[in-house]
């Protein structure tokens, strides 16, 4: 199977991604977040590209069943109940609920693919997950890194050893053939030089510096757990939701493994 | 000295560049046509966006001294003199002449660099004196890599091994102190992983197999020579010159080093 990579959502055009067989990764911490909050019982995370987009759709929805989160600048957005921090989409804050999201990269990348013929969510805490579903396809897929648009040229380092990591495990434990790109070629090399230990690689990097300057490295943390939350999330229509085998009863106990920091 | 690094210009924009100390590079093949076209004499070269302003800037010239390269689909372009392949760029063709450049990343990205302080551009085939100048600038510097706007979302793998080169050779021979971003440490990791053989890695890329396929493989072989054509071209003004140091007197000797495929 080919595997492509943009190390950028910016220049994508969601004509562009119909049909494809997509992976969105934002790792800190766009899905990060919307795998936590699935896992955690939110219904569904409707992905937008932007504030004025979010406000309204959100007056078309039900406001007892809807919550609105994401972030500027890594923080909460005014008007929005939640920010863009995993730990803060607990079962309590989130569970039953349709999420209304948006964020800097992360969302406008996940909006961007509304066409696509599959488009899974991807983070270190459910990558395995994901391998396992790209090797079930066993089609070309283009792995969609968000990127960072603010500080880093639109590239961003902990997105790049996600997406080699995700190709390592379709390669060496999926037993896949792929075919390379520069991209994929680069993506894999950077896992191999920087993936050793992924707490410390994220502390490193452009945007992980930024977080834990405005308060939030324990998001780091949580967002370095390998597969501390194995579910996969997909784009449903306008929406990413579990697959019903993974989704939970509304009255089910949050299993151990739903909250990345535990 | 803080070193930052673009894996592709096409979000760049000329304002955001204003003052600051750049270099452009792109292996295959504009960097490298342009260190080869001035090193055999040519008087200057004129980097423009497209073939419309290509056209209107030659219109104004004198018909003489004036020739019009460059390349679509790694091509020559229709009514042009010159393609974009280095091999093409002799003291015949361009001892004494303007060159009019248009190609599809290479000229774009050294065209947005006109309000910069320093623009350099920088090959694997000048890379040693590129690293030399840095050093003595001695301050912040962006490293362009014009990428591949064709196939690779942007990337391209070898301008990112060849930006990772340069950087540790300003690091390793020139001795500076350099601070990182994501994408210079991304880029220094890929020269680590896919520099020990330029040839072979050019070979390897997605540009490189597509330049194969239409017939320039010597090209690569030019393109991967090391130190072979050391010159320092610079922007000044919307030209791109040598320093009048490096510049040959019209009837001077062509040095051995000054064709990348000797």
């Amino acid at each position: 199977m080919k595997i492509d990579v943009t190390f950028s959502a910016t220049n994508l055009d969601e004509l562009q991604l119909r049909d494809k067989n997509v992976v969105v990764i934002d790792v800190l911490r766009s899905s990060t977040t919307v795998v936590t909050a699935l896992a955690n019982g939110a219904r569904e995370i409707i992905p937008v590209s932007n504030i004025e987009s979010a406000v309204k759709i959100s007056a078309s929805l039900l406001g007892d069943v809807t919550v609105r989160g994401g972030e500027r600048n890594g923080k909460m957005i005014q008007g929005f109940n939640l920010g863009n921090s995993p730990l803060e989409y607990t079962e309590g804050a989130v569970k039953g609920k349709s999420i209304i999201y948006c964020t800097t990269n992360g969302s406008v990348a996940m909006n961007k693919c509304r066409h696509a013929r599959n488009m899974a969510v991807a983070a270190f805490i459910n990558i395995s997950k994901v391998a396992e579903f790209m090797a079930q396809v066993n089609d070309e897929f283009l792995i969609i890194c968000a990127g960072n648009t603010t500080v880093s040229h639109g590239f961003s380092m902990e997105d790049a050893v996600c997406a080699g990591m995700l190709i390592h495990k379709v390669q060496e434990e999926q037993q896949q053939q792929v075919e390379f790109t520069d991209t994929s070629t680069a993506a894999l090399s950077l896992y191999r030089t920087h993936g050793r230990s992924i707490l410390k690689m994220l502390k490193n990097t452009d945007h992980g510096k930024y977080l834990a300057s405005i308060g939030f490295d324990e998001d780091l943390k949580a967002c370095a757990k390998v597969d501390s939350v194995p579910v996969l999330p997909m784009l449903v229509g306008t929406s990413v939701k579990l697959p019903k085998e993974d989704q939970r009863a509304p009255d089910a106990e949050i299993p151990a493994v739903a909250t990345p920091n535990s």
